[in-house]
């Protein structure tokens, strides 16, 4: 297995004169000297390979024996390291970075202690604030573009507009009076608005997120799919994800699972991105099959709040469009997608009793064109391929939890720490370079998050308010 | 409960009258303006807190409100930083670095692959370089201590000593020839010698290692027994491991598990520190508990390889003696203490269906006082107490991923990375400042490793000799 996986990597360098067709002289971007994980169909790596990119598209992936054929205005001497294509974090909710460590073991979570926190912290500030935050977390780990649930998603826009990543930014629809709604219709006609204005922008895609199936009328989800078909835009939904969704749908569908309930109704379609989806049967995974919806797969999250494992491994080899998430930052607690890969590879292995079971390829997979695809995004992002979009980051390889590297795709999951990623490059820009933020102030913002905290502590700490 | 935990914090800093009675003016290094893990037995957190080191101990644990009555050589301004005791991995293979992300998931690796592998290519020089390598990764991850079970000990005692950490190294005793010993008689001969020359030095403690009870005979063990008690010394082993243990334990004992057998040959004793642990009965663990045995418990490896979960959590709550490890880097597969705390507070969730399972301030304690405690070490390390010797690390809060902390252990837990750690004190001396080794040069080190690894791969990847 092992003297296979090295082939793999050895052949790849001999098969590459197609991809240096479309090389151009003149780039504005090249990165060589790099052990270039491709994530391409056939998983090339080219090990001593180059990347390069013009405007924001890629313009050649190479082994690097056309070098001398380019001209750039920048380089990036990679020195070995891994290249590969920026992370996709299929399912956050970025702005509440700034509960993070708060109350983190309380049972029944959710409902005793998050949503009170929100009903008295969550404005338009916080969203912004959250955001600012937790977009530099994710550069710094590597993710160049997320999908995110929350309120006043406007905020979150802007937040990335400036930064300039890439995210799928849901506007949260539920059926209890929330920050910026009274109901779901509110949260609905805030969602088109949102829609709207954001429609066209070349970086962010605004979408529906219904909170959950259990925490709205079949009516909302109704007309959120009928809309989401309008705008041509995602639905992103909590999927499948505790016992608590199990007996509500139950109870309002005779019996139903939640993944044939959406099916009954007309929900599940390929707008729909669901997350978790942990509770599901064999059938469940075929209705979500056929219906071609994504999957956001949130290992930390899931097992911190000891709800169980998703047949994430099966839904990947079933064909199924699936991708790795973080979950929010009261959840995992940190939103960079390599936090997950360890965990994924490792608790699938024991949950299937197989050591072999879940390699480190198929965790970077599920991270990068497996999040793409389960996004509906697989055309633009996800590899590093001639005519996609330039979302490329660059893997130390020379700190000393990452030494020796004989197999790529090990030393990313057993290995590689969130704060091993050296340069982030999103849409062709550098907006990280040498662990710096480029684009914003960092101080700027952790002393914004941390203001916002001492504000938290009174709020809900010092008054003990919140707690049940 | 998350109430009464921040009640916990808040009480802390009023309790200190008593630690500050040994307080000295003069001091070699004072760190300020720190929130202080104490790590002792009521779980002091001072919030701006204090200590102060004079030469290797520390003589000073306070709240920071008697900050004016210190004169130091040398200050930290903490500005906030957590600063707590170094962590202490209780079990490694730390030359393995070189080997590391070498066969991952190969079906029985240990006796396919490792073994095969390690009579080509263990050496002195192999040893030191790997040593050397792994000591840096876990200084820059912050652990201050651990126990090492290898070959040529004595190699890696000598790059302890250089670079000025602390460790427990048993040299390994196995019943087939291995690099350093024809047999059984051969190692137990060479594990003398290191324990002579090592026995007095002040931060190394040489040990035996006998590899598990089921790669040696009942002599061996027995031997082993007595020379422990002859020379005071631990001793290091892999302990109720894997079903093939169990299988040549029960056959050779007519039917014992591997605790059994060891408690009925006499090799149970305060002396020996077991690894893994994970295949015990209820039985085994009051066997373990009686005979006062310290236990290793490494998570990432024993998910890795899908050997299950150690019923961890119950030994911890009997008061055996417990802490993490994190068993070597072809098997974690980084060593730093620090990357076991998210998956052991989660698995350990997921596998007793309880989010409140395993909660943050138990792993701390498994990483850091308890820890001590397995290897017997309580009295001089694993918390910040007047008296301790020095061994002191700093978290930096500042890094996005954690930011805010509202609470310290849930921060350490669910969000921080090794590469959090900004600096390593052992025995008083800044081993690690800024994420800067002071006492070896990386480069050198990393340089000298990456060499090795051009033989390795021309040894066993290229020839394709080892895979089987």
């Amino acid at each position: 297995m092992f003297k296979k996986t090295l082939v793999a990597v050895s052949l790849a360098a001999a098969s590459l004169a197609s991809a240096t067709a479309m090389a151009a002289e003149n780039v504005d971007l090249l990165i060589k000297n790099a052990t270039v994980l491709t994530m391409d169909e056939d998983k090339n790596v080219y090990e001593k390979g180059l990347v390069a990119v013009k405007e924001n598209k890629i313009v050649a992936v190479t082994d690097g024996s056309d070098l001398k054929e380019f001209e750039a205005k920048k380089v990036i001497d990679a020195d070995g390291d891994i290249v590969m294509p920026g992370l996709i974090n299929t399912h956050t909710h970025v702005s509440m970075t700034v509960f993070r460590s708060l109350a983190d073991d309380v049972p029944d979570r959710l409902h005793r202690y998050i949503f009170p926190l929100e009903s008295k912290l969550v404005t338009r500030d916080m969203v912004r604030i959250g955001a600012q935050l937790g977009n530099v977390e994710m550069l710094k780990g590597g993710v160049t573009t997320y999908a995110d649930m929350y309120y006043f998603e406007d905020e979150v826009a802007k937040t990335v507009d400036e930064i300039g990543m890439r995210a799928i930014l849901g506007e949260t629809v539920i059926k209890f009076p929330v920050a910026d709604a009274a109901n779901a219709e509110e949260g609905i006609k805030y969602a088109v608005n949102f829609i709207e204005e954001y429609k066209d922008h070349p970086r962010i895609t605004p979408a529906f997120a219904p909170h959950a199936p259990y925490t709205n009328t079949t009516e909302t989800l109704q007309k959120i799919t009928e809309l989401s078909k309008k705008y041509d835009v995602p639905v992103l939904i909590h999927l499948a994800e505790s016992d608590r969704e199990d007996q509500v749908i139950a109870e309002r569908s005779g019996g139903m699972s939640p993944v044939e309930y959406m099916a009954d109704i007309g929900a599940l379609t390929p707008n729909l991105v669901g997350a978790h989806v942990i509770n599901v049967s064999d059938s469940d995974i075929e209705l979500l099959k056929k219906h071609d919806v994504g999957i956001a797969h949130n290992m930390s999250a899931n097992i911190k709040s000891a709800k169980g494992v998703s047949p994430a491994l099966k839904m990947f080899d079933d064909g199924l469009r699936i991708g790795l998430g973080t979950d929010g930052p009261m959840s995992g607690n940190t939103i960079s997608t390599l936090d997950e890969f360890n965990q994924v590879a490792k608790v699938h292995k024991l949950v299937n009793k197989d050591r072999a079971a879940m390699p480190p390829m198929k965790v970077v997979e599920m991270a990068t064109i497996g999040a793409a695809r389960a996004l509906h995004m697989e055309d633009t992002i996800g590899s590093l391929e001639v005519g996609k979009l330039a979302d490329i980051i660059v893997i130390d390889t020379k700190a000393p939890n990452m030494v020796p590297v004989y197999n790529p795709y090990s030393a990313l999951v057993y290995s590689a720490y969130a704060a091993n990623v050296k340069h982030t490059i999103v849409d062709g820009q550098i907006l990280m370079k040498d662990r710096t933020m480029t684009t914003v102030d960092e101080d700027k913002i952790r002393n914004e998050a941390l203001a916002f905290a001492d504000k938290v502590r009174k709020t809900v700490i010092e008054s003990g308010e919140v707690v049940q």
